[in-house]
């Protein structure tokens, strides 16, 4: 068995709880730096810049680089100037996505007739105007892609609708499907991690709360997977679950000891 | 057989196409008026009043009364106003439903905590803002219901989306389903034009443009269905469809001569 070099991180219930660190988050990253692990640290929200995530996280009591931040909209901005460099787009999404996708070379149009791809992501600036020119463009022809797939959206007093509404109204409209979303538990999110990460598959850990997405994305591609106990799930939802962790730990203050056990040589 | 009374009559594609009346329809209307037919008018439509179709139509050369008129946000408010006299509720909506649920003596409300029924319609206002509120009462247990299930609703130069953008993106984020749908084909719009008429289904017949609501809601109500090819259906899709008209006649111009076959005595 290949030994760990590199760890693929969650962040909202693996390293924090909305402003909250998890409890030993900090000493353990910094412990595992010195062993010269590997990190990136994962999001589907597009709602942040990667720049964001590393002040929060460097704040927080975690220095990090944006280039050890991937997040889903940098991971559809990244596919999207690789497969159609210039491409006119038009995204249902908050300022973030828009300049990530321009920082890409894309070209941002809300003239149906111009649209190539639209994008459709988790936007509290949603309105009917963004629906209708869409809509328009995907009759028309124009690809359909997403940021990411989330129902909801955890908040400090419950949960908000999330990408999933967006999706789902242009879906029910146009009798089209979504054809490409990028966040977890996509293939697309994990192939930039590991580009990032510059390791293959066998390599790295993914380490996350939730069987459905971080769990699942990292059976499926061949990476080491560990669930933490300080998010959505809980030690009895993991029987019942088609995705299963290879390791249970408490929290993210225990990977230095279990990487004891899977990391490679230092 | 009983002989035909009454005529539920679609609107769109039906008597008119947008601003346009179709030809001879007028003059085949007022003939079966002095015949002593009665009529009602249907729309999927929760974006204009009853009034408003009214002065459309008379305005049009079809003289008109409110009381002739059924739309869905009418047939909406009146069964809610049954089912729970005064109940809190909250619509995304337009003004003129909002308008028709105050007059049925329901309380409007925009706080969660409040709200006993959401309403999801057709509504180019649609915003994050209202999205997230029904979201937060959807989640809290209130009902869920709905004005129209239409996809698009056809206008000049094509189509906008309709209710459905608003149905899916509850339903995609709750998890949860509509549960009733107040627009065609749904019983509920037809329980309400035959109470209009005061006549039983097997005394009227529907007239429509289109096999999946209005042909599909005569049949499985007792009504004789009666297809126009004015509207979006042509000769060769009827075979397929699983809805299959009693009579198809060219337009509602000719109405007063199926009339003479299947009327009854005047």
């Amino acid at each position: 068995m290949a030994r760990i070099q590199g760890y693929l991180i969650d962040l909202d219930g693996t390293v924090y709880r909305g402003e909250q660190l998890i409890p030993g988050a900090s000493q353990a990253i910094s412990l595992l730096r010195a062993r010269r692990r590997r990190f990136v640290f994962l999001s589907n929200k597009p709602l942040q810049s990667r720049m964001d995530y590393a002040a929060k996280l460097t704040s927080l009591g975690i220095p990090t680089e944006k280039s050890e931040v991937v997040n889903s909209s940098q991971v559809l901005a990244l596919h999207l100037s690789r497969e159609a460099p210039g491409a006119k787009v038009f995204a249902i999404g908050e300022p973030p996505l828009l300049a990530e996708l321009k920082e890409a070379g894309l070209i941002l149009t809300d003239k149906p007739e111009e649209i190539e791809y639209v994008i459709a992501a988790f936007d509290r600036t949603f309105d009917y105007r963004k629906l209708n020119i869409a809509f328009q463009a995907l009759k028309r022809g124009a690809r359909f892609y997403a940021t990411n797939p989330d129902r909801t959206c955890p908040v400090e007093n419950g949960e908000i609708p999330d990408a999933a509404a967006v999706i789902a109204a242009l879906e029910a409209t146009t009798g089209r499907k979504v054809e490409k979303i990028f966040g977890k538990p996509s293939r697309y999110m994990i192939e930039t991690a590991l580009e990032v990460l510059a390791l293959p598959p066998e390599k790295c850990a993914m380490v996350g709360d939730r069987l459905e997405t971080d769990i699942r994305m990292a059976k499926e591609n061949g990476l080491t997977a560990i669930l933490v106990l300080t998010g959505v799930t809980r030690p009895e939802d993991v029987r019942s679950s088609p995705f299963q962790p290879d390791y249970i730990i408490p929290s993210l203050a225990e990977l230095p000891a279990l990487d004891e056990k899977i990391g490679g040589e230092r």
